[in-house]
């Protein structure tokens, strides 16, 4: 696989960052976004105020609101589509593109109902095209700013990832390979709900103690869930699991974080979501991993509180008591 | 073994601490100092200034400067020596109490010369009394003010560790049991190095993708140092590994961190030193770290780059551009 042509599917602000970071890599770039108005907009600015504000999109950069366009000779499609619109947009994608085209994918979640994760989406919608996983700690707005990141791509089809990191690699942008897209997919997506949780903590006031607690025990929980889903444990350990989470609980970029610390100061989630430009992803796979802790019997406690504080009107600080309550154990 | 009065050997921040919560948890503590004015004068003020600034230390907690009183008729002796003292303290305990009361160690170093761990420094100079290591995502000044708190104790000892969990745990600190004394010691040492390398990347500005990678990173240099040197893997991945790195690598309570930072500014070492209290343990435990991944041939290469920048002049940039240029791997 040579990779010269890439296009990228969705214009939100991770989408955007793999664009910037094709683009400085050497590759040729098309941007796909949903909505031809801002997609105009983002053309004629170079801007994308919405999902990633500050940043300047370099002129050579594309974009276009057909997929089919962004499809077209792409040697590889990045898919930045977040897992609620994933399957309708992975859908058009298919009608619009015959291709065997190989495909990156970017989305961290579950889906609801049919508790997917993005790549079964993408392989049921799109056949057997080759795909592969890129995650880790990557907030979009400082990989777009040149800061040093790491990030892993896990594919069962080596040469793929093979491709993907020697294409994509840059000196602020360090690409590591790994064999298990299972595990990387669900860190990526379960990580989402323990920084809901941070969040709640920040929230609440409690300090780093509590937070990193949080963080030592959900990557426990993290890793049951995961490995009951065919996941390799060690994968968990790694920038997919281990600093993805760390990332995302400790960032003050990140929305699922954000979304928690509203809801530990007083907020409903109705009243947070209102002022955001979209849903985390957490907000969403929360329900999913209620579902997935059931059918599994895996002790999910930490979700469990995320559910009944979100969507159960539980006290976060009685949910937090909770927690430091349960029976003294070994570790 | 029934834990009803306790010895806290040291005065210092977290020392200071764990009496708190050896007090709360309903037992008789004296705290140890080692300087007689300063020991009256916290004794007089219920103040701990120097290392523990706006606490109040309650009136049942003893204080003396007097080790042999410190011991006398203590159930268990808390250890909360820097590394570099330890051993000269524990000589002066050896000789003023001959008795054989457990000892619960919270140091966090690595001997330089000898390269023995805090506990097998106790055991040399005390002989074959009963030991347990307390460790843990814990900052004293959390800890004092009631921030919700999870820890381990890890002792051969099963009996003294399940004394010092039900003596010890209350509503806010919840302590864990463990088996792998080597293994909690070592996590607590050797993640101070890597809290270095997080403040440099702070003082340079880097984020929180760089933090977490360093974190992800850090946690494996440190599971195979740990390994080579008998301690389990799994404990890494746990409140004496993971959890504990992350609190020391995020928290602006940390004085390895702060460390860091100053030098990540563009400060030497011995210019960052001249404003602290005291040496933060990484400064000295990166010394043995190298010592330790020479003779046991493990790669080391963050903390191999914090003894660079903090001892031979070594540039704090180009070390992480040196880092990240590493061939791409797997991870």
């Amino acid at each position: 696989v040579k990779i010269a042509r890439v296009g990228v599917i969705g214009d939100g602000g991770w989408g955007t960052a793999m664009a910037l970071v094709a683009h400085q890599a050497g590759c040729r770039v098309t941007i796909w976004g949903a909505f031809p108005d801002y997609v105009a907009e983002q053309r004629r600015t170079r801007r994308n105020p919405r999902f990633l504000a500050g940043v300047t999109i370099p002129r050579p950069i594309g974009y276009t609101a057909d997929l089919a366009e962004a499809a077209a000779g792409a040697d590889l499609l990045i898919s930045a589509v977040p897992t609620p619109f994933l399957r309708s947009v992975a859908q058009r994608l298919a009608a619009a593109h015959a291709g065997r085209t190989p495909i990156c994918s970017l989305t961290k979640g579950i889906e609801n109902v049919t508790l997917l994760r993005p790549s079964q989406i993408l392989r049921q919608t799109l056949g057997r095209v080759p795909i592969a996983v890129l995650t880790g700690p990557s907030h979009a707005e400082e990989v777009a700013r040149g800061i040093p990141t790491t990030v892993v791509v896990a594919s069962r089809n080596r040469p793929l990832a093979d491709a993907i990191q020697h294409a994509l690699s840059g000196p602020t942008f360090r690409i590591y390979w790994g064999t298990d897209p299972v595990g990387a997919e669900l860190g990526g997506a379960l990580k989402n709900v323990i920084a809901v949780a941070a969040g709640i903590c920040d929230g609440l006031g409690y300090g780093d103690n509590t937070k990193s607690a949080l963080i030592a025990r959900g990557l426990v929980e993290l890793t049951m869930l995961g490995a009951a889903m065919g996941a390799r444990r060690a994968t968990f350990m790694g920038l997919a699991g281990l600093g993805d989470l760390v990332t995302t609980c400790i960032s003050r970029h990140g929305r699922n974080r954000f979304v928690g610390e509203a809801i530990g100061r007083g907020k409903t989630l109705p009243q947070v979501l209102k002022s955001m430009k979209m849903v985390p992803e957490g907000v969403h796979t929360v329900k999913s991993v209620r579902d997935l802790s059931r059918r599994l019997k895996i002790d999910a406690p930490i979700s469990m509180a995320v559910y009944r504080i979100l969507y159960e009107g539980a006290s976060p600080r009685a949910e937090v008591a909770g927690l430091m309550r349960r029976p003294l154990g070994r570790e």
